[in-house]
């Protein structure tokens, strides 16, 4: 029986601050990528977090990220890369213990925003937050996109990388995203996202915006969660998926 | 043979800033009371910080303060029971992640600053920090001074409550410290520093600043270690205890 | 024809997250409490705000806290008077720039959270706040309870003091707010609201909790902002009191 | 009479952390590039940095950088344009304030760090840069390295650009500084840097790294002042100008 990961952002409020719809996405997704405090998340909002993704029966993956709350996070930090894994090996130290006190602990890292973006193709920032993994002593997986320069340091490494795709997402025919500056970006209809998704896990292919097919094998989808209409439509992927005879579950 | 512990507070650089001359007191002391990031240390100067401790053979602990990184956690932060006990966890998890990567490991907690005064009367703050060493999964101690409320709570959680005395401050004929808005509140002697510390670790005893003769016991003496002059005086203390038959050893 | 200021706050947006209805809340208001980057509030976040409020007629008012993103200000800070008085003269220059391109200017200061709540009777943070507005060469008038330590000391200062009042807060026979930790602390009712905001502007009293009638001055009513039923319920309490005759328009 | 200005970054502490000697440096120089609290400086390090610029009788100017206190401003941020202009914006109303309580105002701006090393070349932030200057409702002049993008973007939206030279940095041939990864990148000698500034004033030229020797011209000079050695090589430096009849004051 085919099955697949189910991913998103979560325990990205900060403060007197809400952002997203936590207790709402947990039902779908299978992984939930909880802030670290560096990009958002203080520690209550991490510890709470934590403690539901565990009563929802959620792996829990740590989503680091640049240091750099005012811009969430999404914007290029040109750290050096000691800077960076030190940042990393420190969000990963605290979430891993805010996860052990919810009874849990982190089963995976996937990097945020900027710095996932960056370690697609910058290679000392790529290899920074792969040392910073064999730092903390683990071998966790590394989630990021398909061919990224980071997947191949953590292989290289001894880490087990895993390709995701984005739900929601137009494809070039070289299998990158089609940029948000351009008409079409973006996919709105759940339905087409929805069969996209199911084609994606139990044929390896998917349709690129000129039309082409493409092979993409990936372990591991990435749903948003941040508005009801997101919700809703991870909601709809994980139904059609599960009618499909794919079953919903963590890669690890 | 009788034996104590001296600690110093190391790690307070943050970016840019120096602070502190960690090098050379890590040579007189058995234990290093490590910065975790909130009040001040930043992950780079962090393990930097624990590679040189454990490269001197000494003992780390956890120096968790408020979020003040301006006030330098030297001013009360009205925080709830809740959020300060996150932000304890916090910290631990990011300093154990740091200390490991360096081959060593929390051994032992103790508050910095505000938090530190704060927990010595404060019921709730104190509870915080106790339950936030209980939810690291741990039975680390914890080091205050003689008579803390957050001493008796660590014993009552199970935690080993460890009492210090200031070497170079003057001491109330109840056990209390002199306030630093009173003359004489800080002793500049070395010889007398040494003399009392002697007294204290071989007698059980301190004489106050009327005259009279207290008993005290402690496990650890606190030296500072932020100037060249505080250095010389560790070193100073170091070998007077030395010379009169007292063993430096850290407390766990 | 009775007049009377509403105010609420605005611009407490910060970086990727949003808070209030700034733009819905703009129109019943007649004074905008603009956050200062201390408690909320991106550099961004405010020019926008700035331009809004000029769009929208309403005038400027410094909403000056205590530097504590993470608690948004509402969690009382140590600080030395020097300190805090530096903090809000940065504060208060910050946002007067950003005001300044948006063609407008700071009419008034309204202390936020924590700090508002401390001056109402903190001898020495009252002081720091009248001194930072003196320092910022203004006679700014100073928003805050009726009562408060820091309005004396304003008006000793050569400052205007002006009084406001919650229209959505039960008030004790005294005259103080009935504690959030009680029953009946909020009002809920938008009609009950309004009856008591068209009798304190047009009689000068207001009914306690008790039912007993007592005589309350202010020259401002705060409305809340950030949800739906809150603007709404400034939108009730406008057209109550211009039914009632009232004129809404700011005290400066 | 020839003259020239010596300018030095000053206000570069934080909280509990000193950086710099800036009493002993606004002895021999006649510009102050003040720390505006993103990169460095709190407002209480500020207020006290612009009362003893005045006192000293030195001109301050606002040193604005990116929003990144962990890399003391050191490290490229890719903000948006509008991110960045508002960011210096509020930067320099609030240095504004602080200067005006201390009987001063700021009077130019230099760029801090990565951010001035990022105008020298990029369009949209040395845009956003000089769109702040105009923002504040100023003609602030703009201190940069010569032929750098942002003079010519400063001059062109009216502002006066003011181009400085480095007393203690070597230059290419072409007129750009040796970078800090070459050898020979900086010139440790006072007698050395005095001939070179010397003749820079007085024959507007300077001795590339090759020998050759180049035209330059500048109204500033910047001397660093962090060390007793900086401070010493400013004094000399001073002292070689005006021994050669060049008068030292402000380009203001």
């Amino acid at each position: 029986m085919p099955y697949i990961d189910l991913n998103a952002d979560v325990g990205e409020s900060f403060g007197n601050w809400t952002m997203g719809n936590d207790a709402a996405i947990f039902v779908p997704v299978s992984s939930a990528n909880v802030a670290c405090g560096f990009h958002a998340g203080d520690p209550s909002v991490i510890a709470q977090t934590c403690r539901d993704a565990v009563a929802a029966g959620v792996t829990i993956g740590a989503h680091v990220g640049y240091r750099d709350l005012a811009g969430f996070g999404r914007r290029f930090l040109d750290c050096s890369p000691t800077e960076l894994a030190d940042d990393v090996l420190y969000q990963l130290g605290a979430l891993e213990a805010l996860a052990r006190a919810a009874g849990a602990g982190i089963k995976y890292v996937k990097p945020h925003g900027a710095l996932y973006n960056t370690i697609v193709h910058h290679e000392a920032h790529a290899q920074a937050v792969v040392d910073a993994i064999r730092a903390f002593g683990s071998d966790l997986p590394v989630l990021l996109l398909p061919g990224s320069v980071a997947l191949t340091k953590a292989a290289a490494a001894g880490l087990r990388p895993v390709a995701e795709a984005f739900a929601d997402r137009n494809y070039n025919p070289d299998g990158t995203l089609v940029s948000r500056r351009e008409a079409n970006a973006v996919l709105h209809d759940a339905g087409q996202v929805t069969e996209n998704m199911v084609r994606l896990v139990t044929e390896a292919k998917i349709v690129a915006i000129d039309g082409s097919v493409i092979p993409m094998n990936v372990e591991s989808i990435c749903m948003h969660g941040d508005t009801a209409g997101a919700v809703d439509m991870a909601t709809a992927v994980r139904a059609g998926l599960e009618n499909a005879g794919v079953s919903i579950k963590s890669f690890v």
